[in-house]
């Protein structure tokens, strides 16, 4: 597929995910307006949707009955997005811009951006809980998404996203470089546990084969880990004007990464390594999967 | 049942529950081990476990297959838990003492004790999801679990628990009294709320009828408003020593409450009407609910 073509069709699938994940938030009257409202400021805060886009993706791989895999799109999104308002908390990493938009804290105040993010973590479980209910005379969908649920909630919790944030803070309290094993710990739990999560959901609501959703769990690790590592590279060799933000900040902020740890050189080989792995062990499931493929190059081959 | 007798069955009730709550709580090594500490040192921090110990004699009305239950007992507790401790937070109510045990950001910090909020919420759905998976092959489980997995997060999110604490922020933020509709919602989200979810929940999951369980939720509610007017007039009448923290809080903090609205009798009448409608609605499940029926007086009858 040509450069330009894909960046279309990405631009199509995102702007369709985004419409999915905001049809799964309540609108109401009274007193949860406003939190609702605080929610519903994040969620609809931009961004690729990469989570739901993957999990779409390769949903499709398998199944076109669509509307099967919508609310764990909506729920993937609600826990990133949840994750990102408590993360700019002020106890956090205070942040008071998100993709150029003030944080939710910012507008909204830190007792309701709390609130906000406490809501939408919530809010996951209960669209994946009324998914369940509405379909739970078809056995297909209620044992599967019984799976997908135990998934979701483990990539998300302490074994998976929060473990990530949990020991990227533990690490940067300590004010001394981390070597390569806890550098890994980190970004496969920061970063790989939520793309692992709609990769592997996505097959596995489609019907694929136990073996086949192993397969998407080492392929969303390397992702992740290329997204990362690529991340740190940018963070060194990009310009502000493309990034959209400050560069230098890891070496400001001593923060170990892989180029600082392995330089410049060893980090991009590890980058196209971990890549080239991913997307061959896509392309064995034999299915259409171009259009991932190429997004995966396009995520970690990105200089912006 | 005496008194005595009475005290003596909850206290050991308490005890089972708390056992059952924390086995549910992982023992890890490893980065994560710092945040299970945080989740655990609230979890473990003491109270009568109300919560699970309402489930638990629910469920046991209707069905002696205990295991059943213990899953949502745990996950019941760590949604009541993350409550407090975001509660606390120096953004909300800025606590640093619950139950005469330091809060748990003036323990572990405040990030810190973000993340175990939310790490204890994430690890009540990682524990239905859990329940669910391994019991995937019964079929009665199954179909009862996705309804309680409903209710759960129904009751815990923002048309429950945390609706009922956005409104409270809400009119706490107005500074003028608030009427009794605004009043009643609080209270029948914030307090309710997670009382509701046992009572339903344990029926439920014991084999009750739809019609029981809806019973369960009527119930729930005015035990939940009984119970926190009871706390409104112990705040004007009770002591100091007896209730372990300070009285006349609402009045100085110009709180609206029942007692001010309505003045001590009709709030003591309220109390009583609500307590005697929540133990006849019980009686008529025609099913041996002594301890419950006196649980509920103990609960609205209280002096401390």
């Amino acid at each position: 597929m040509e450069k330009e073509e894909f960046l279309r069709l990405l631009k199509e699938k995102s702007t369709r995910a985004e419409q999915i994940v905001l049809s799964y938030l309540p609108e109401k009257e009274g007193p949860q307006a406003k939190v609702y409202e605080a929610m519903g400021y994040s969620l609809a805060g931009g961004g690729k949707r990469l989570r739901p886009v993957l999990m779409r993706e390769s949903f499709s791989l398998f199944s076109d009955r669509e509307e099967w895999i919508h609310p764990f799109m909506a729920a993937i999104e609600m826990i990133h997005t949840y994750s990102l308002i408590h993360d700019d908390l002020p106890e956090m990493d205070n942040d008071d811009l998100r993709r150029g938009r003030a944080t939710n804290h910012i507008v909204y105040g830190q007792a309701m951006a709390l609130l906000a993010g406490d809501g939408l973590l919530n809010l996951a479980f209960e669209t994946v809980a009324d998914a369940l209910q509405k379909r739970a005379d078809d056995p297909a969908y209620v044992s599967r998404g019984i799976k997908a649920f135990g998934i979701l909630s483990q990539k998300a919790g302490c074994e998976g996203m929060l473990g990530g944030q949990v020991a990227d803070m533990l690490a940067e309290a300590k004010q001394e470089p981390c070597g390569e094993e806890e550098l890994l710990f980190i970004h496969a739990h920061k970063t790989s546990a939520l793309l692992q999560a709609p990769l592997m959901i996505g097959t596995l609501m489609g019907g694929a084969t136990p073996e086949q959703v192993l397969s998407m769990e080492r392929i969303g690790y390397r992702l992740g880990l290329a997204f990362q590592i690529r991340d740190d590279i940018l963070d060194v060799t990009g310009s502000e004007e493309m990034l959209g933000k400050p560069i230098g900040s890891d070496e400001k902020n001593a923060k170990s990464t892989y180029v600082s740890l392995y330089g410049l050189q060893k980090a991009g080989e590890k980058v196209k390594q971990l890549s080239d792995l991913a997307r061959e062990e896509l392309s064995k499931l034999s299915k259409d999967t171009a259009f991932l493929e190429q997004l995966f190059s396009y995520l970690t081959e990105r200089d912006y």
